[in-house]
């Protein structure tokens, strides 16, 4: 029989603000798969979105997660034991 | 030390056609999460959306895999040792 491993969570969430950043930073320590909708911070305020993706960045790279778009809508960050497979993006 | 387990791929595809359903489903059996964008097919033929939908959900529940709506394009599945959280559902 396979040994039960504890589950991996993947939260659908959208940011809305810059400061959501601080309880996405723990769910990405926790090891989630987040997929983060950025379109309404977007639409608010380019500057504050690419400063928001500057920071999922660092924060991915400090914790080993692996972060891609998924659409214009989208970005998913993945832990280290989940390895994205993205072909739709070779197509574009 | 942790011990090293086998990755979980995740995999965010486009169904364009139903016949797409039978690598969906090997890729189901192997425990990979999938993302899939459903947009394409929707607009071609509804009814064979409709039919697709069915087969995910009903291949879904075969390997014990949770599936959800991701917006209005997607459709994630996921295998059991993965389980979906959506506080944007619960917005809606």
């Amino acid at each position: 029989m396979q040994k039960q491993e504890n589950p991996t969570y993947l939260k659908a969430i959208t940011i809305r603000d810059p400061s959501d950043i601080h309880s996405i930073k723990e769910d990405i320590k926790k090891g989630m798969i987040l997929i983060l909708r950025v379109t309404p911070l977007a639409q608010k305020d380019v500057e504050k979105l690419r400063k928001v993706v500057e920071d999922l960045y660092v924060i991915s790279r400090d914790y080993n997660a692996e972060i891609a778009r998924l659409g214009e809508e989208r970005i998913i960050v993945a832990p280290p034991r989940v390895k994205i497979w993205k072909p739709d993006y070779k197509l574009k």
